[in-house]
C-alpha cells in the first residue's frame, strides 16, 4: 500500500469536491447550460488577476497562453527584453525567437531576481522596446520577481508591453494587475487554480489590447481578439475545455469561501515553514532575495544523487517532489506549497524529506525540520 | 479550506479506488454479475479471518455481528462468561442480558487485559459455561486480550465456545480462528476492511456450527445456518449490501496485493510509532499490558478538556481524534492507526497533536512526537 503525495509545483492536488464535479457526465458547450458556468466564471476570474478586464480561457496549457501573449502584441521583428533567470524566463526567449522577433534579454544567475534599475536602465537605452517579459515566479528556481515594481518602471514606457508569466504567481500572491500596470498576465490551471492541465488563462490591458489591433502576426487558433468577442457572447472561439471550466467553477466556490486574502496567507506560512524547515534541516535556498510561496528549491548535498532520491522518493515512499532543471538537474530539489496545500501537507514533505535524506546517507536530526515548520505553522492552524 | 484528516478508529478512511469501485450504476444481485463478485469475496474472506469455514455478510454494523453471534449460539437461561474491560466488552454483556441469558462478568479496569488463569478458573467452576465472548482489540480501552491464550484454555471445554469480538483486530493482527480454537469471530466493514459501515462479519467454527442446531431462540434476519446455505449458493438471504460486498472485493485485491503479513506489519510499526511519539511527549498510555495497533489510547493531563479539544482539532483543524468513552470521556483520546493508514498519518496525528496541545496550555516540545514516530517509521518507509 502507498499513499502518493503529490508536492511538485504543477500539477498539484485537484480537491475531490472539484474531481467529483468534473466526473459528471459532460455537457455540451453551446447550450445555456454551459453558459452560465462559463460566465459564472468569467465574472469571478478577474479579481484573481486583479483586472477589470476579460480573463480568457483557451484550451491549452500554460505555454499557450504564453505564445498567445507574444504573438498577439509584438510583430515579428520587433524588439523585446526578456528577463531570463531560469527554464521559463528562456521559454519567453525560446518562443520570441521562434517567431522571428529581435530578442535581448537580462540574463540573471539561476535564484537571482531582476532589479528594476535593470530594466530601466535597459528601456532608456531601448525605448523602442515593444514588450518586457518575465515571470511573477520562475517555476524552475522557486524565485520571485519584482513585479508591481517592474510595472512602475515599464509603465512610463508608451511603447512597452509588461507581460508577466503568473503560472505560478497568480492564485499565490495578490497580484494587482490594472493597479500596478501589467499589460499580459497568464496563468495555467494546475498550479493555484487546482485543476488538472488544459486550461490556460490569459488576461490583458486597455494597452495591450490597443496594439494587438496593431499586430499583423499570422494567428488563428491563438487569436485573442477573436476570443475576446466570442467571451463577451459567453462562449469560445473554439471548443472549449469544458471539465477544466466546469472545474474552475468549482475551485472559485472553494477560493472565494475561503476569501482571496487568506489564499494568499495560507501559501505564504506554508512557504515560510518550508523555508524555515529545510533551513533548520541545514540546506541554503536556491532564492536568494525573493523565494517564492509556490515551492521552495534548495541546494543538496555536493554529490547527493538528487534525482535517484527523488525517483525513490516518489516511487517507493509515495513523496513527489521536483527535482532541479537542466544545469541544476540532481543538484537541487523543490518542495511545492502551491494549491490545494495546507500545513500538513507542509509536514508530509518535510518529515519524509527527514527520513528519506537519512535513508541516502545524509545526517539530518529527525524531527529538527519539523519543528521548525510546526514553529510557524502553529500560530496559523485552527483559525 | 480545511482538509479533513479522519484518526478515529472507525469508520476509517476509504481509499480512493475503493470509493471509484463503489460509485458505479448499483448492479442487481440477483445476477450472475454479483454472484461473482460474492463468490470472490466469499472465497478470499477466511484467509484473513484464519479459517476453512464459511464468512458471513450480513447486512448490518458488527453490534448486527454480535447479536448474532449469541443469539445462534447460546440458549436463552445458559450461563455465559463475559469478559469486561471497556465499552464492548459491556456491550456482549449488555446483548446477553437483553436475551435473558445468565450473565457472569470478569470485569476489569478500563485499559486492562484479562489473564488467561481468570478465565480458567471461572470455567473449572462453572464448567456448564456455554460461551465466552471478549474483545481481541477494546476499541474503547486501545487494549488487547490474549486471544490464542484464551482459546487455549477455552477449548479445553467442551461445552464452551470462544466467541470474538474482533472488530478492530481483524486485519490488523494475524488471527488464526481455526488454528488457536476460536467459535465465532465478528468484524466490521468500517474498521480495517476499509470500508462504510453497513456490513456485518462472521464466521462459525465446526463446534460453534453444531451448536447452532442446539439453541431455539427465536430469530430470523440473523439466523446464521440459514444464511449459511444462502452463502453456499452463491447469495444472501436478504437483501445483501451490494455496494459493500462490491467494494469489499476491492479492498481484498488491495490487502492481498500488499500481503497480509505486510498489512499487520503496517499496523504495527504504526501502533508503535504512534505510541513512542505520544510517551515522547510525556503521556500515559490507557493499555497497561498489551496496547492495541488498531488505535492508541492516553491520559490528558488533569483539568484538561479534552472533549472540547477533540472537537476544536475536529473543526478548526480538520483532525478527527476519537475521545474516550463513558467514565474516560474527555480524559483520554485515542489516535487511531486503522486500516487505509499509513506512515504519513501518523505524522498528521502526531504533528497535529503537538500544535494543538499548545494552543489548549499544554506545554509539549513541538516537534519531540515527531522525531520519536520517525525513529520508528524511519526504517519502514521506502521498503
Amino acid at each position: 500500500m502507498l499513499k502518493k503525495y503529490l508536492l511538485a509545483p504543477g500539477p498539484t492536488p485537484v480537491p475531490e469536491t472539484v474531481l467529483l464535479e468534473m466526473a459528471r457526465p459532460i455537457i455540451h458547450h453551446r447550450t445555456s447550460e454551459f453558459s452560465a458556468i462559463f460566465d459564472n466564471v468569467r465574472r469571478r476570474l478577474p479579481e484573481v488577476f486583479g483586472t477589470k478586464e476579460e480573463v480568457l480561457m483557451l484550451a491549452g496549457s500554460g505555454t499557450a497562453a504564453m505564445e498567445a501573449a507574444i504573438i498577439n502584441t509584438v510583430n515579428i521583428g520587433e524588439k523585446v527584453l526578456i528577463i531570463d533567470a531560469g527554464k521559463f524566463g528562456q521559454r519567453w526567449g525560446d518562443i520570441c525567437r521562434a517567431f522571428g522577433m529581435d530578442v535581448h534579454k537580462i540574463e540573471l544567475e539561476w535564484g537571482s531576481s531582476v532589479k528594476p534599475e535593470a530594466v530601466e536602465e535597459f528601456l532608456r537605452a531601448n525605448p523602442d522596446t515593444k514588450g518586457v517579459f518575465v515571470q511573477g515566479s520562475e517555476t524552475s528556481t522557486t524565485a520571485c520577481h519584482p513585479i508591481k515594481e517592474l510595472a512602475e518602471v515599464i509603465r512610463k514606457y508608451d511603447d512597452t508591453l509588461f507581460i508577466v508569466d503568473g503560472i505560478t504567481s497568480v492564485g499565490v500572491y495578490d497580484t494587482r494587475m490594472d493597479e500596478w500596470g501589467i499589460d499580459v498576465l497568464v496563468t495555467g490551471s494546475q498550479k493555484a487554480f487546482m485543476l488538472p492541465p488544459g486550461l490556460a488563462l490569459i488576461a490583458l490591458s486597455r494597452k495591450a489590447w490597443a496594439r494587438t489591433q496593431k499586430v499583423k502576426n499570422p494567428r488563428y487558433y491563438l487569436n485573442l481578439a477573436k476570443e475576446l468577442k466570442a467571451h463577451k457572447d459567453s462562449t469560445t472561439a473554439y471548443t472549449p475545455a469544458i471539465s477544466l471550466i466546469i472545474g474552475l467553477d468549482k475551485v472559485l466556490d472553494m477560493m472565494f469561501e475561503e476569501g482571496l486574502e487568506n489564499v494568499y496567507a495560507r501559501h505564504e506560512i506554508n512557504g515560510q515553514a518550508t523555508r524555515a524547515a529545510v533551513q533548520a534541516l541545514g540546506f541554503r535556498l536556491l532564492a536568494k532575495d525573493m523565494p517564492a510561496n509556490s515551492a521552495t528549491g534548495f541546494y543538496l548535498p555536493e554529490g547527493f544523487e538528487g534525482g535517484k532520491f527523488i525517483k525513490f522518493m516518489r516511487e517507493k515512499v509515495g513523496v513527489t517532489y521536483a527535482g532541479g532543471q537542466d544545469h541544476l538537474k540532481g543538484k537541487i530539489m523543490r518542495i511545492s506549497t502551491l494549491g490545494y496545500h495546507d500545513a500538513f501537507d507542509t509536514i508530509i514533505g518535510i518529515s519524509a524529506l527527514e527520513m528519506g535524506l537519512r535513508k541516502f546517507g545524509v545526517e539530518v536530526e529527525l524531527g529538527s525540520g519539523v519543528r521548525a515548520a510546526e514553529t510557524i505553522l502553529e500560530d496559523y492552524i485552527g483559525k
